[in-house]
């Protein structure tokens, strides 16, 4: 089943201790997008300006995603400029220019409107709920936000929750939304306010998936030699929307899987800048990793001795 | 087999944002000897203060902990005191009385010698080289410590840490001691200087293991009100240490267990506060939180019809 995302297709510039990139490819839509097109096909919603090169534009119809939700508006592309520190666990936001995203209106195309699987990437939730709208029937919207809107911008961010299956939000943002500190009844708070399920990034530490019946941890996988995690929570979520799409499947067991694939994904963005590690990968690199994660997490039942 | 325990016992004064409790027994040693008791004897080496009450005395004998190699010395017991804040990751120390300890110098009882399982917790590396000295023929030796010896006394605890088996250490330690700040790196830089494997502790979420072979990794247990997180790193220790001692089985599949068993003594600890919680557990509330982390961690391998 095809997935559509609409959020940001940007122009980085992002310094890590291990490196430097200026105006290369970025956005919350566009990592996304590569990311779940290794699992089913993709129809992306976003803007940029006169200035977004070919390039660009070519390899992601190499990917196969479908750009005929993306607008080409007068004047200049999203950009946002960010460095790390020594441990590329916080990005420090240098500049955000709006550009041509300040005055976005998305507007579906006729065909994807019939898209059963729909991830509202980080953008103003009223254009969350614009995009919403112009869905016939979806199956599952999953969504994730930022402190910006969860401060600036609450009532509106609720009125999106509250139609949302799946959020996907990191821990610091999972405690603000909700005000409590522990996680577990943070969930609780968060379920009760619309989704049946919360996804918590911890970026180097892993992901949690909080739904009806249990709680599920899984870990970061462990890189000798990150480079940059910029698009890490983005390309997590195309993993881990892109598996419940292909699969069909909405079950306990599918999400788990699907947090698996979302973590492989993850790993494999922080490799390289930009999508550098993502438009190299294969199908079986991408099976590798998910059976490495089963070798990171496996232990063995109580033994008969047990002490 | 019975476990050797050097560290401190020491009178806490914490205060969370859950509450507040004022000279309530706590310390390395008492934290390690309290959890590994529910897995084989301890026996403990330390000292106290003449202030030091009957009562203290009473609740570790009471779980079969060995004190003959408890020292009263003249004076006032150490005495920490510190607060958490809202996220309960980390500990702000407000003071520090070293008071009997500072004079401290281990002494084995005699039947204290043939003890083949030691645990170094987290003190002077010159005190812990001097308790493995009077150890005849250990088959494992794990050993903490802190960045205040990673700093100020580097020499002395890398001597300390040539004879040493598994490193148990935090994250931040980890990378201070090894000057990388990919784990996986500092693994293999630790790794070199003795250890044959590395824990990683990293508080709610979660501690990893680096062996020769593999990484395993491990969430911490989500709990719904945790209330002190003070000794969880010690519980863990206990946990991990006891299991290995009484299975006598140093595998890799004994050492992955032994770190849900430590993790399950870690997330027990911090439900109360000082040992509030540990001395009123069962051995069946301890095997349930096992496959509850069971649970918690498992998912399928990558299904046929992959993607």
């Amino acid at each position: 089943m095809a997935v559509l995302v609409v959020g940001s297709v940007a122009l980085d510039s992002v310094r890590t201790p291990f490196g430097e990139r200026r105006e290369v490819l970025g956005g919350s839509a566009t990592y996304f997008s590569v990311a779940a097109s290794f699992f089913t096909p993709v129809k992306l919603v976003a803007v940029v300006g006169e200035d977004f090169a070919d390039e660009h534009r070519r390899l992601l119809t190499e990917r196969g995603i479908d750009l005929s939700g993306l607008q080409a508006a007068p004047g200049r592309t999203f950009r946002w400029k960010g460095e790390y520190g020594y441990d590329l666990n916080v990005a420090r936001t240098l500049r955000t220019e709006l550009n041509v995203f300040a005055g976005f209106r998305p507007s579906l195309p006729e065909h994807y409107r019939d898209c059963e699987y729909v991830f509202l990437a980080n953008i103003d939730p009223d254009l969350q709920r614009e995009v919403l709208e112009q869905v016939r029937s979806p199956r599952l919207v999953a969504c994730d936000t930022m402190d910006f809107w969860i401060a600036g911008k609450r009532e509106s961010l609720l009125r999106t929750i509250r139609r949302v299956d799946i959020l996907l939000i990191n821990d610091a943002e999972a405690r603000q939304l909700s005000g409590e500190s522990s996680l577990v009844r943070a969930a609780q708070t968060i379920r009760a306010l619309g989704p049946k399920a919360l996804v918590v990034k911890r970026g180097e530490y892993g992901a949690m998936l909080f739904s009806e019946s249990s709680v599920f941890a899984a870990p970061a996988y462990p890189l000798e030699a990150p480079v940059d995690p910029t698009g890490a929570g983005d390309s997590f979520a195309g993993g881990f929307i892109g598996h419940l799409a292909s699969a069909r499947d909405l079950s306990e067991k599918a999400m788990r899987r699907a947090i698996i694939f979302g973590s492989v994904m993850a790993s494999f963005d922080v490799e390289d800048f930009s999508l550098g590690r993502l438009v190299r990968l294969s199908r079986e690199e991408i099976h590798e990793r998910y059976r490495a994660f089963s070798n990171l997490t496996q232990f063995e039942a109580i033994p008969e001795d047990a002490s």
